[in-house]
């Protein structure tokens, strides 16, 4: 969301010109939302633009609509979703807070018509069905409503050589917000400095994908009860997981956290992370021993090897791919109040057996999801 | 529907998890529907297990959401909707009879809001856009909501190895009911022992199209006005069409039926089916003469020829597809209450001319297709 | 929309055939719209059979839905949307004006309901993606519903050979109006003489693309105020641009208009379209300094040359794409008050730098292109 105001011309263009179409949104945000609208700016800075009344009221939630007291509500302090440095501790648990709250929505419910009259472009430039459908599921079940471009990247105007830029522009216009899934890194934040309306990345190539590290740890959060103080085991490919190096880089806002890195030598966790990790101080080791690592860890984060990324050399795909299941076997060492996730989908690196065991949590988090994103949307669009 | 009840988790689960959800789900369902939810069972003794009280009020049907009587609703027999051998001929005039209701459904009618804030998800494996058509605009026509997959075959999940349970167990999670296209045999009812929520077979491969069973006998009971004693000519491709052969199946149901098999040789209908309807003492006959069926029968169903199946033998295609013909001499000696039928696509198996005339009830057979799908999601999501 | 009235079969037939739901459908036309059924003809005749009746109140517009006064409602002088000819100054002037109502249009405004309960269908047998957002976004922002096809080409009915006229039949069962987009000449015009409901042209190949040309006469008397006398410079590629045509033969229908074509040589301005400026007494002249024509008009209305139309002579292309560009020394001698327009995508022949001046109005064009559809839909199918 850009928030630069462009000078009004004559009265002609009252209507129809782009800078009064975002003043008519924005007029309408700021009805019910009293925030001034120069106050909050994109960028690296953003985070210290961050309003100081802060004292939303989170039981209006799902009464919004009926109540006079909606007009008390508060702007998010985001503009848009881009990446995971745009989180800290107070934020994320400002999200889930709100996720929560959307775990009760029901059918009919006042809350399930928040975002009545609210449209939602999805442009995906590559096809992720997953993350599409549960971005739509969100919207539709807060009464919104969406628009489908499944397979942007063949968008008539991007073929003909149309910018990025250029197409938000025509986007936005049909549209309350854009929910973006890019081939290229970036191309978010790109996406959200040209927009006017909130832009949510949903994965942009190698770069981000910020609402899969949110749902991660609001399912470590709803699963294990806390954050601080928690032992993750990070398992499988960790030199080309974009998930794990998130939730490794999110786990670092925590107390006393420490996290577990269990993989085939061809795809250790890269060097970045983990001298990340410990410049704040968060502890982690690496261990060869799947057993030991779950006998001890909270949350067993297991990931699919990826075969695209060994190119014709099978064999070590095989080998790796092998090398650390999670099985009954696992799960039978495993503490009773821990839990196995995984981003989905899964092969066979977590046998279905183990899908029987309440502490399988991965269809869960799956789920979790669809909370988190009916939470970014509502704040997004409406406000605490 | 799978309804084994999982043994719930300690408190922090109790939102997230699939069991909650389903319990979420059915919980709903209950409040409106007093049946036991252990009391059906989705297999091949589902038959058996049917509510003896099976005295719901139809008249119900349209006021549904505002009158305090919807609270006497009562569940469907059927959890899912698979395959044909799930009717009898009870099951089959309860869902025609839904079905004549939901013709009257009009706009902003209460009726039109039956199905507010459910949402479906077609799931579609292969492309069929107008069975997919059909039941979005069956549920937008009940006031629901659809997340549509066109090409759940590219699903990424799909493309990368996910099993087809794995994907069901995550759009259930977005949903509240599934219509599954696939092109696998008995993927439907892989799906339906898998997801919590109802699914509906929109065909799978080689095996079953119910709803398309369905449309055909609700037609004729339409059209003719009665299903006992009626005289059935099927004519065409007899041999690979699934639309035929389910419907010869269905109509054994009935008494005193008559069924006509009219097709060039090398496609003419298989034994199988022969022999089921000689053991249900259905009366049944080859014929190679279209003309004089045609002047006997009430309903003359014609079906497609399919180039597909002849591989390089055109010659024998073209032979077999300008065989019978459904033109205007074939119309003058059919009797006056007598229909055309067809499950189209046509080709030129019936010509253009016979289109005005009042016994050509094709389209009217597609519109009807919508009538009953109107009904299954109705009876499936909320009970009579 | 065809209105031949079918002969009513017996009684059975009333719910589930066409004729009936035709019926059912202008059931609810005539109950708010008092006007004869067969009163108006699609063809070429058809302007002949416009209403005398024509004082709808526009008033009425947004409350459409509480006031009793809807019920005098009048019906929208043409029954589909198929080619420019079809406007004259007078329907021009009466559509624009309810565009300009829908710039109104508010999130959860009674307005914002003036669809509710309608079915658009979205036919598009080739992808043009910002056509359908935009008309997907018109049908939703009046509260609509639609169902996509985004692919139909690829329509499995079509790909077996079905023809137009029976994919139309079948679709038309399932929506209220058509949104079609096709590769061949004509191919609206065919749809809309089969279809019982409205049909609007969305583009057909080499044909027409008429709400393109609505909106962009809109967006003159918008920016400018004012059409007589209006002075157009169409620049780029006049000879392919069906666009440019369809703007100056519509622009043909005010007094005074004067119109420059600046092009490369290669991509020159038909004879016909001057013959007929010439025939309607249109001042026109070609000019190759577009620096002097810049600074004369009240609109430049640039566009993309396609490099598709120069097939293996990528030398003529490149010396045609470079050779007219509108940048900063451009806008330094256009008037204060006029525009520059483009129907985008653009790629180079707008440099970026212009977007930022007020006077660049391709964005505000492309937002028009909503109200226009919004325009469109309400009226032809609730009627004014």
């Amino acid at each position: 969301m850009r928030l630069t105001i462009h000078p009004p011309r004559a009265g002609i263009l009252s209507g129809s010109s782009p800078p009064a179409t975002v003043l008519g949104w924005n007029m309408q945000a700021t009805r019910h939302q009293p925030f001034s609208l120069a106050s909050t700016v994109f960028g690296v800075s953003r985070q210290s633009g961050r309003l100081s009344m802060r004292s939303r009221i989170h039981s209006q939630l799902l009464g919004i609509q009926n109540t006079p007291s909606f007009s008390a509500g508060k702007k998010f302090q985001l503009d848009d979703l881009i990446e995971a440095q745009q989180f800290d501790r107070e934020i994320l648990a400002d999200i889930f807070e709100v996720a929560r709250e959307m775990e009760k929505v029901e059918k009919n419910s006042p809350g399930s018509q928040v975002l009545k009259g609210y449209l939602m472009a999805t442009l995906f430039y590559e096809p992720s069905t997953r993350t599409r459908l549960s971005f739509e599921s969100a919207m539709k079940r807060l009464g919104g409503e969406v628009l489908t471009t499944e397979n942007a990247r063949e968008f008539s105007s991007a073929a003909k050589g149309e910018t990025l830029e250029d197409t938000i522009r025509t986007v936005e216009g049909y549209s309350d917000i854009i929910v973006m899934r890019h081939f290229e890194s970036g191309a978010a934040k790109r996406a959200a400095s040209t927009a006017e309306v909130p832009v949510i990345n949903a994965g942009d190539g190698p770069g981000q994908h910020p609402t899969q590290a949110l749902l991660d740890v609001y399912t470590i959060d709803r699963e294990i009860g806390k954050l601080d103080g928690i032992k993750v085991a990070l398992v499988g490919d960790l030199a080309n997981g974009r998930t794990v190096r998130s939730l490794a880089y999110l786990l670092a806002k925590y107390q006393d956290v420490k996290i577990y890195f269990v993989s085939p030598d061809v795809v250790k966790m890269k060097d970045d992370i983990k001298d990340y990790l410990t410049s704040k101080g968060v502890e982690w080791e690496e261990s060869a021993d799947l057993m030991e690592v779950a006998s001890k860890c909270d949350v067993l984060y297991q990931t699919r090897i990826q075969r695209e990324r060994f190119g014709e050399r099978i064999d070590l795909y095989e080998e790796a791919r092998g090398k650390y299941i999670v099985d009954h076997d696992v799960l039978n060492v495993m503490q009773n109040h821990a839990v196995v996730m995984h981003p989905l989908p899964r092969l066979d690196e977590i046998t279905v057996d183990v899908d029987a065991d309440p502490r399988a949590a991965y269809f869960r988090q799956a789920k979790n999801g669809l909370y988190i994103r009916m939470a970014l949307l509502k704040l997004l669009l409406v406000g605490w």
